[in-house]
């Protein structure tokens, strides 16, 4: 039996250890940087295995080395465990026990097979070449989040590729997605303050109204993206928070908008922040006001390297893993992702796998009926295994 | 001596005890609807007086009714005594004991001069026709206000014409002002939500974004005053509040905003709340966002009857009182009032008395710095008084 | 018989020689600055007559000069006699002639009216005081008109007062209108281009669309008169032309706006001017397209001296002239006049002569159907000579 | 010698020729549907040649017809021929002798080459199998174009595919831009008038200004692409003509406005147009104004087959042209293209053909300095010539 089929094997018989620990942390969900109970059971899953586990980062971040022995490349394999702020709304047995927090994202999933994954290639390893580097990453959701801080300290050392996945319940169960280069969007974000001068609602010759002010800034912010953008480029611009609370009769003295950017070239978001900083010092003019505009370029697009896709992508296609039923470019994706921090450093893919639940219901990420078809987690564990071991076979 | 100058003497004689009574009041100020002590207080000072304590309204409201025994004219005399939400930011020796409220508006002057100067005439009562009913009211600040209750339950029962006078900080001391006819602008408040549809930043498309919604509309509102209203006439159209509070990264599903409108003909509130009408289901179109439109029209314009005014003014000139510089037609004013509802029943009068500091230093009305000179007192006790005397002379 | 009883006697014997020089006068107008015939014919009146005609301005107007012989003041009375560029729609015996050119403002009226009055007030001269001088106005109707170079060239050498009469198809007959003081708008206008970079429709990123930037400035500027103008006090801005004809398929380089603007004081005027200005540079900002903004102060305020109105209003009501049905304060008037520029110099009365035809029909001032009842030009005549009497009386 | 050697030894024999026809053409331009003698001038060049040419459609167009005599596959190649109205600035011998009409977009090439490309293939067509079908058309600039009626009556009747070549000064000389499927944009566009009521600048009120109305239209139109469109899809929105020409003192009764939309999906095209329709009667509830809007889906979207893409760039990377220097997915192209409609008919392929003139400089298609390298006219004449031989080889 070959190594590949050996693996197969082995992670068909943990299938139920995986759906166990995903359901585990889907019941003590912890919010970014807060993710210390989740980080020791991680760890402790570790403690009895050939591997290393180093720290890594502001948070509760560490990896797992996986030593072959042998020369050859080293390989990182990432999961995030972070879970929202939502209230769960589905009726599971091992619903989210705390108020408020909720893994309604699927990190819950990414960490549970990666786990078992981990354990069954350090069983293999001898009969790998190379290394294999996993990076369980806290803190996926927030901006910044803790891949900035982990590479800082040196995770990347000596990684010569990085595979990330991330379950997806847009795509049926068997679907693994993935797309070339510019796969998911880059971010920045802004708050932008005005002030005019309060006063009485019947004088308003006397004030300088900051809510007319922000609104006439909103309806020139759409030219940005109507007017500014090639048409064949991708951008959009979301004023996300419009902070005008106030009572009947007072002219407000100041808003405070926070807007939300995304890019797909970095070009385009120089071009989109340096639009809005005119528009916000148009407003300035036109109305008197003064602004302040705290603007954070925050997530790089992330950008897959066509060579390692193509590579990856061969090896799922040759491996006929049953359980597999397409593979498809699924074109870009609208989120940001902290992982294209680490796609900055080497060259990277991150792919999807599809987790819809079988009656093909709508269960969005992010939103309190998120739900994850856990047969996803079998394949997630098939397909980076199957990918890992093509990419180290000695 | 005549009644006039006996009226004026023992006011002048009093001056000190109308200053520590609005010092009292200031020291203690009552939210409207909650003026429990400050009713009771001014209710002990008629006590032993020879008058008649009636209440009225549905707040801590009553009257002070004066009989000559003698037929005659009744005249109403108005003066109301709540205060405002503002943190006074004084530095006095009665400055407000109690947190969060003041009264910034000077209905404790209003009240003060008006217990004195009712004491005055009460003791007077033998010498003049008719009777004179004092409206001690209170919660004038909000809408509605006391006054359509005080005149539902009977206030206005037999009350010829009412004098109602409001302290001015913008004019100086020694100053009556007063206009004909429109004197004080209606009023109409809404409240308005616009509803989309929420969803991810990074996906616009599949949203339907409600801060845009209220944006636009905002800009489109600014046509009612800038092309809807006859030049000569007055409007205006103020957003005191726009809630859109949201985060950066999600497109808000609804806005509420919360509106004023200041008139000053009854037939421009009619075609401007006709146009705002008209916009919302304009920017429902436009957006296709659902809109919930509250439109309340409250305060009536403030209309002052030019007969009395001009008898009263005529009083007030014949009398050549020493403290009053000038009488002036000072136009309409911005702000609405609840006596214009008394205007509604019975030919009324409002006028005002000049309270400016010594050193013309601006102390605008709600204002945590609001601050009045204490000379008003006696100038709007004798002012008020000479026209009561002449108006129901023997 | 008084010299009054004598000049009233006169006028109506000559009302239709009034109406034969007012349909004449329709039947061939001329626009404005373009006044040859219109002029020669009305110095033809004069050729006989005991009076001194003298040239004033950059036009065709000139003053024709009655003096009395004795000392006194010196009146003077003004009627204007251009057209406009408007196609007549009416049937009329005495139709315009000249297509495209009509009188339909109602100068023909003054000027008939002006003719006949000043005829008989020479021959009744040696019974007065002081002195008239009749300015005949040529082009009233454009900016500028010419009342400014008659003013520049002497026409109001020694003049103490004006007065100027204008019909007013909104009034009924028999109604002479008046106003104290600010009377009609003073007026601005401005040109507005805004250049930006045209390009191909499909390719917008590549060229900056004007007019994008001038609808934003359309929306901006409706915050000048919604926002920055008490509400008591007046004004208007309107964009009478957005010049962007372009193709379908191309990006607009330029466009260009002609604004107007009213107001009725001095201040207001500025007020609205640095708002346009900080308007127009805020797009600049906004868009980054370049602006060249003319800005024309033109027509003053139109001022009447209380003094004098009072005094006229006097002599009006005094005289009991039959055809006088009302005399009344008709508020002040939404247009610009040229008068206002004599105005500034002496203290003037500008009123209006009702002229609505019979029927009660809307035949509005500048429109094709405008239509004078010939009733209004013996009211006219016997108004304005009523009151010149009384102020050169003996 | 190879029948592709014998060709490619032809053409570059007969390049001359091509450049005389092409410079006739230049200098002898006219505009779409009226190319009498253009259409004359091309058939002349057939007369004595082996090929039949048939009329098509509503303008000047025909195709020419060269049949291999053998059994096989139809190949239409299209060539358009018309001009636009531009007025030329170039200085050159062969200027443009048309005032106002100019070949500014380069299909004085297209048609150059491949009359010359047609006289070349007729004298080896014995060597081919199956036809060729030459489509000259005109009218290509306007919309609708020649290709719809030549379509309609039966140009395209057992054609098997298309090819069509533009030239692109965008592109150096010696480059093969191509893209499969969607490759230029559809194009739909509008004419939108909004009437209000007019009148006079200083009555607001009783007008309604078509300007505003157009004014707040164009911005919220911005939000059609900003908002409402997939940020990885493509539309643009431009108002090309804003016509509000007015003069400064009247308000404008109605406005016209021209659109242009692109969009690279038949879905974006009905989003977008039902987005405009739902914007347009937003702004009718909003004004009170009534809208006309006449809307025009036109130019479909250029699709490329995927498999004749690939064939044909396999034939020309195969036959080594000395003169083609890079043959480059060049992406989709913001134009539209009458052709879009062949291809909606039969699988088609739609190239480029660098002209970029020597020195680097910007002449882009459509102004008035447009220029062409004539080395692209062997280049185009090769490319087409070596694609049609692969094609029909026996």
């Amino acid at each position: 039996m070959s190594v590949q089929e050996t693996l197969m094997q082995k992670l068909k018989n943990d299938e139920n250890e995986m759906i166990e620990i995903r359901e585990y942390l889907h019941e003590h969900p912890e919010l970014s940087f807060q993710e210390k109970n989740t980080s020791a059971y991680i760890k402790k899953y570790y403690e009895n295995l050939d591997c290393t586990v180093t720290d890594y980062g502001d948070g509760y971040g560490f990896a797992v080395d996986i030593d072959s022995g042998k020369p050859g490349p080293k390989l990182a394999l990432r999961a995030d465990f972070d879970a929202l702020a939502v209230q769960e709304d589905n009726d599971l047995p091992f619903k989210s026990q705390t108020p408020g927090v909720m893994h309604a994202c699927g990190h819950d999933g990414h960490t549970a097979y990666m786990m078992v994954l981990a354990k069954n290639l350090i069983m293999l390893k001898d009969q790998l070449k190379g290394s294999i580097r996993i990076l369980h990453q806290p803190a996926e959701e927030v901006s910044p989040g803790s891949a900035q801080s982990m590479i800082k300290d040196g995770c990347l050392a000596g990684v010569d590729n990085i595979l990330g996945v991330h379950v997806m319940s847009s795509m049926p169960i068997g679907m693994i997605g993935y797309h070339h280069k510019e796969s998911q969007t880059g971010r920045s974000n802004f708050t932008l303050t005005f002030t005019g001068k309060g006063g009485h609602a019947s004088m308003p010759h006397l004030s300088n109204d900051a809510i007319v002010a922000g609104s006439y800034f909103v309806t020139a912010l759409q030219t940005v993206v109507s007017r500014r953008i090639n048409p064949f480029d991708t951008a959009s611009v979301t004023i996300g928070s419009f902070d005008g609370v106030g009572s009947y009769n007072a002219i407000k003295e100041s808003v405070t908008l926070k807007g939300d950017v995304r890019i797909m070239k970095e070009d385009t978001r120089k071009t989109v922040r340096q639009q809005i900083e005119q528009i916000v010092h148009g407003v300035e003019s036109m109305f008197g006001v003064s602004a302040k505009l705290d603007y954070d370029d925050n997530y790089p697009v992330l950008y897959n390297d066509s060579q390692l896709v193509d590579q990856v992508i061969e090896s799922l296609k040759q491996a006929k893993i049953p359980e597999i039923k397409m593979i498809e470019d699924c074109g870009p994706q609208d989120p940001s992702e902290d992982f294209a921090y680490f796609a900055q450093q080497v060259p990277s893919m991150f792919f999807y796998v599809g987790c819809q639940t079988a009656d093909g219901a709508n269960h969005p990420h992010h939103s309190p009926d998120f739900m994850m078809n856990e047969d996803c987690l079998i394949i997630a564990a098939k397909a980076v295994g199957t990918a890992t071991l093509d990419y180290l076979r000695v």
